[in-house]
């Protein structure tokens, strides 16, 4: 669907989605460091099950739409020898690869022994099929269309290689929120797209050979990133002080405070030793 | 041989070698989590024996076909101040240097400290001299031949720094995996090469400078990864059913649930703590 | 701001940091080996408040004279239905990326739970925009300065990966004393940018086309980084004396020999093992 | 010096390095398995010391070669407002970069505290300039000049990644080897550049623009690679006859043979395991 629509569409699952990590990552790395490991693992494996079934669901629904909008191709891929709609069928493509990655995600869940880290390759293979269909997608197009594009190529690649690392670093928070931050800047990259290819109501269509546009567009892609790097870290501390105010109600406050701060225990460990030596 | 047989005879080795990684591995991982490490270690060796002659013999036949077919070099290599079917030579290079990494394989199995790891370097080290020999093959023909061959770039360059990386993660069956799927999408497309290329009995040809041909073409090129991805699963979980029910006939049942899933270790452990927590 | 005072500013930023990194890890890495860890840790975050303090004053510094300067945007973006000073409004974006890191740093230092390596993943993220906006930045140039800035992006980049891998490697003194060498590479090649594009009082212009001039700038590019080099060597030699002396008054000189010459020690052990040999 | 010398020079340079590297590290390899660590690190420490004053001395001789040949610099830069033979100061300064990683080399022999790691950083570096020059380097050539050298980057840039990463892990025999094998690939590449562009006394010029010949160039990389994987292979193989032999000699057979076969080892084990099953 090449239109406004067809690029708020994914922009929204992607922004849903790296705004739900960007809750769920810190939540779970102050979890583990709380109270240990073994614990809370219940509930994130449920959660994640969660995820896996909500990743089906939306990419059910974008191949749905995808296919049988009034100018879709309706499951129908050679008309008269000739393709048919092969744009919707591309993007039927890679909704069709996040599938797979939820039902990893799902299988994951149940005993069935599914190897560790087969759930983040797949996701990993699933965005980066997005970009090799993209890469070969925006061919031919005008300046400012390519351009926008490739921008958001960087996004794409940089999150398969951050979640292939994940592969082999399990709950690395620093990665997860990386790729949290990928994810808003791709969901919120794509609202943008929409924007200036297919301007709202009446709105003026951009020069699309424009250098000065070009040039605006790559500096607009590093401030969608500076507003996804801020709302992460906006959430990172809402948690942090949700999960401190949880605590102290709770009444163990000395153990968590020397959990807490390794700081001020290293802080007072100094002070101890440096007392040790004046003696 | 650039003909339907040549491309027909590369898919099917690697097809066969897909195939079976897709079962080896599967069979080690569980075989390695239920009875320890050191017990199959020697059948599994011996396989892998089998696998080196299997790549030195197929490797020959390959060498043999590009050289002895009818219009094939003949082991000639200059004549009359011209090169002899440069083409073949390629193709006999590149079997050449499978046919090394087999002959490391089988000297890996013999005691001669052969150092680990050699063995997938030298494997990666072949993959990746074929994308090179591919690389600059392609250049000078028409656009669908060049995309068609870069895309087979991606899954050859994209298993050759996978390989390398089991050079230093020996035994990751998620990296195993990725490396069977790889190979089974390498056989599918060298196979789609060549149905595109050389139409068998009177089918039309295709238009190689279409951009719509293009496109499908890329698109066509994920379906195969994906059928590659969904034979990889079939063939996991038929291992994984097969193990377990071998296991269940050896009346060991306790001990290997509890081997078998640690899912339901947890569940209790959780379960277990929140009861003491209660308490 | 597109003049030698443009390109001489972040050049001193860079040289600063790049100076100083290149006494302060040294001096780290010598403390740590002969006082166990946990001893200087304190000083050493405190020198991280300090450093985060001034890179968030420096990039102010230089969002301000970006905006400011009298041919400067003055904070606007559009005026006349078109974009004002796209070139100052890119630079104040990389100061602006670079001064994020800097209150990752700060940040850091309080007992807020930020994880380890984040304030490494925001600084290699705000070298990496950097990178890309200056890639897009120099389209449409003469030869020479084109490639003058992408002599420039090989050090950016390179910086990029090299903190990237910090995120995972923390305190290895190979890594921090590369990410020194390239900080004074960048530093002193913004300088060469600001000589060769805007010669100083009367000195004859380049010629942009001439490819001799370019030759002659690629292998500038790797005097610059010996010279680089070397000071980073020399640095690393006066604080390993200082340390050295220091220590030696310091009287405790039987423990720190130990210490300090794990060579000596295995020239020892050799020769014991040698005797106990011959016996 | 462009000209047959200029490239005989430096491969002679690689190939001996390579053919030393390929004797050297086995060496090391089978000494630390069969004796233990500690034992022979002096004498290896000492090897790499004559290693680094060999490669001063080297590039000493590259450095006044290119500079004073006839047709050379002289030491002069510029002349009458115009560089003074770029070329060959371009390879002095490749020349250049290999002293200072021989420098390195000598200084971690002295017990100065360099970082573990810094002398295969400089290695690395030193690499990496050499390719980054020659890139630059062949512009504006003909075809198969451009072809014979951007091969030439092919061995060089996978040298200096691989370096690279043995600053990560040191005494990774694989790694030794991979680097080993592409120093020799550097070595007689540059003799084959030398006999492509120069043809030694009469023999015909090759046409620089032919696709033929290009072809064949591509092809005959491999062959050079496969040569010099074979090379390393036999020298492989004569250092563990040599090593084997001379532990026979020493009596202490038993402890040898439990030490060299681990294969047998879990033969041996995998039997008592089985035996003990069947009880």
């Amino acid at each position: 669907m090449a239109n406004f629509k067809g690029h708020a569409l994914p922009g929204s699952f992607f922004l849903v989605f790296g705004l739900w990590w960007s809750v769920k990552y810190p939540l779970k790395y102050f979890n583990n460091r709380m109270k240990g490991k073994c614990r809370n693992n219940m509930a994130y494996r449920r959660l994640e099950l969660i995820e896996g079934v909500m990743k089906v669901v939306f990419t059910f629904i974008g191949i749905l739409a995808e296919q049988f909008v009034p100018d879709g191709p309706h499951m129908h891929l050679v008309q008269d020898h000739s393709w048919v709609k092969l744009m919707n069928w591309q993007h039927s493509t890679m909704y069709f690869f996040y599938g797979l990655s939820g039902i990893i995600d799902i299988l994951t869940y149940f005993p069935l022994n599914v190897p560790q880290g087969l759930d983040r390759l797949s996701l990993a293979l699933a965005v980066f099929i997005e970009g090799l269909l993209f890469y070969f997608h925006v061919q031919n197009r005008p300046p400012l269309d390519q351009h926008i594009h490739s921008l958001l190529l960087i996004a794409v690649f940089g999150g398969s290689i951050s979640i292939m690392i994940e592969v082999f670093l399990k709950d690395h928070i620093v990665l997860e929120m990386f790729r949290s931050s990928l994810a808003i800047l791709q969901g919120s990259w794509f609202w943008q797209i929409a924007f200036v290819l297919y301007p709202l109501g009446g709105a003026p269509e951009w020069d699309q050979t424009d250098h000065e546009n070009i040039m605006f567009i790559t500096m607009c892609f590093c401030w969608h990133y500076a507003v996804s790097l801020i709302i992460i870290a906006i959430n990172y501390m809402l948690v942090y002080w949700c999960m401190r105010r949880n605590k102290d109600l709770a009444a163990d406050v000395t153990i968590g405070i020397r959990k807490l701060n390794p700081n001020k225990r290293e802080e007072a460990q100094a002070a101890l030793l440096a007392a040790s030596d004046e003696e």
